[in-house]
């Protein structure tokens, strides 16, 4: 049995090899009744075109899909452009599932993954149970998401970051220093920023206390949450907010209910996108590596898709930055 | 000449059939030399799975790209999660490409459509010559660019944008007002937003004045672009910024040099993404129906390629939309 051509599709149709290109190709007029003949031989002799054939021979589809939770947020929307940078050097297409709510669309492309249409996956949020993962465990990486023992994951410092955080708003005369913390069933190295606050607040003999704002709500529900903080326990001098988008929404409501900052309260964020720094320079935040996350995590998803052998955990370190105006925390 | 099967490729590499369904799925053990007879068959034999051939024959990849300029930048972190939602609904998967000072990316694009690995493109930038996006006019739409004749256009009311913007400052008493506009060399809907400007400015007897900030420079350059105005040729109450990232970034330099918004000058923005109205409750600015541009851009771009025929151009309603703690523009 030898290899279906197009000549064989241009003689089982009835047609010649360039009407066969035309239909192939989509150019050029052709009727419909030579096109359905062409479609029928294509179909019954089970023909692809080279660049499909290219593409499976070689076992890849240069296609990588990235899960983030919503390239809506300042951290993921930087992330996806550092990834996308970082796989175009490399050939690699990216493909992108804001997973946000629909832990569905995960799912789906775990499934995209198992018909050889990605290559891999790079994983930066999970709502699908995590067992699934296990059958990908060779082509999938993680980004600050404990996934299996086998997929690697790649992270900031989080729990230096914690550290780094809860020791200034100490050094600045702070006592009553508030932790904002994520959903408290969801296991996320991002926790580690509180465990680093924890140890920090010990360490001083001073009590650790938390608020819980849940990552996926919006952006009213967590300012509601922030303002009912403010209404009915306010008696705090510091905020260690887990994230950007938190210690801003932190400093609007202080702003809209007249506490002054810094004197009333310090805010220190998590993150430091260029977009937050850039437009609120009067943010104090701990700064992710971002750009050598998504360079690191794209490294070892193409040394594992080669079959090399990579490191299981990655941790990169954190800065803390004080704001542009002063050199103390300044909100 | 029959169909290629999973049979016949077991019979010419002289294995079983299980053991060729292990290879194509990556699954059990196989030694190194049986995997290559198998791949080795397959080749010769050009034989393709299942799923690769429903992709094949149904002439559908259910794959879609998105071009836009950076996922960092608030409008298209936003816009990248509304058109993945939108398409989602439809059981398409959206690839993204972040075309920022890289022409060459949107050409690799291109190419996948040519190879029938995508279905179709949603562009929101433009580098490429647009000579090469005739050849896909039946598989593109583009949000607020024009690029041929025949490609369809969803776009935003941007010249009331303008309008409104200008009507407002000048109702507000401003009379020395600066629009911000992007490269003066790239043609797009958005320079539609000076035009409303200047309408609204010489209906009332005032004069308009420009200052250019390109899109695609950093936020320090930008920063520095609006530093320079302030400090050489200040002399405007008030300010019409393009969009939100400018717009805030000019309130960060009046606060800086000890300027009072509102008082000294007023500002509006352009835009209007739910991050910035709710990180910088005191921006006013003119919102785009980003929701609907991406469901509009999806309805249509589906259609298209099931050969209905579809609007060339959609023009969706802005808002005005002043800061939340007054009614009025207070910055």
């Amino acid at each position: 049995m030898k290899r279906v051509t197009i000549h064989d599709v241009a003689k089982e149709a009835g047609v010649s090899v360039t009407t066969v290109s035309r239909v192939l190709n989509d150019r050029g007029y052709i009727s419909t009744e030579m096109k359905e003949k062409v479609l029928k031989a294509i179909k019954e002799l089970n023909y692809i075109p080279n660049e499909m054939a290219r593409s499976f021979f070689s076992n890849q589809s240069k296609f990588i899909a990235l899960i983030v939770p919503t390239t809506e947020n300042p951290f993921f929307g930087e992330l996806t452009f550092r990834i996308e940078k970082a796989l175009a050097k490399f050939g690699y297409h990216l493909f992108i599932c804001n997973s946000l709510n629909d832990p569905e669309n995960e799912e789906k492309y775990l499934r995209l993954l198992n018909e050889k249409r990605v290559d891999g996956i790079i994983v930066g949020s999970h709502n699908v149970d995590i067992s699934e993962y296990k059958n990908y465990e060779n082509q999938i990486v993680s980004i600050e998401r404990k996934l299996t023992e086998n997929i690697p994951m790649i992270q900031s410092d989080d729990y230096n970051g914690g550290v780094l955080a809860t020791r200034e708003l100490i050094s600045q005369g702070c006592s009553n220093i508030l932790c904002v913390i994520g959903d408290k069933n969801v296991e996320t190295p991002a926790n580690d920023r509180s465990l680093g606050y924890i140890s920090e607040m010990e360490k001083n003999n001073l009590k650790p206390r938390f608020i819980e704002i849940p990552f996926q709500i919006g952006y009213e529900e967590k300012y509601k949450i922030i303002k009912d903080t403010f209404q009915t326990k306010f008696n705090f001098d510091g905020v260690f907010a887990g994230d950007d988008v938190n210690a801003k929404l932190f400093m609007n409501v202080a702003k809209e209910m007249n506490y002054d900052i810094p004197e009333d309260i310090k805010i220190v964020g998590f993150d430091g996108t260029q977009t937050m720094r850039s437009l609120v320079p009067e943010l104090s935040t701990v700064v992710q590596p971002i750009e050598q996350l998504a360079n690191e995590a794209v490294k070892i998803l193409l040394d594992l898709l080669q079959g090399k052998k990579v490191k299981k955990e990655s941790t990169l370190p954190v800065e803390l930055y004080l704001s542009r105006t002063t050199n103390r925390i300044k909100n």
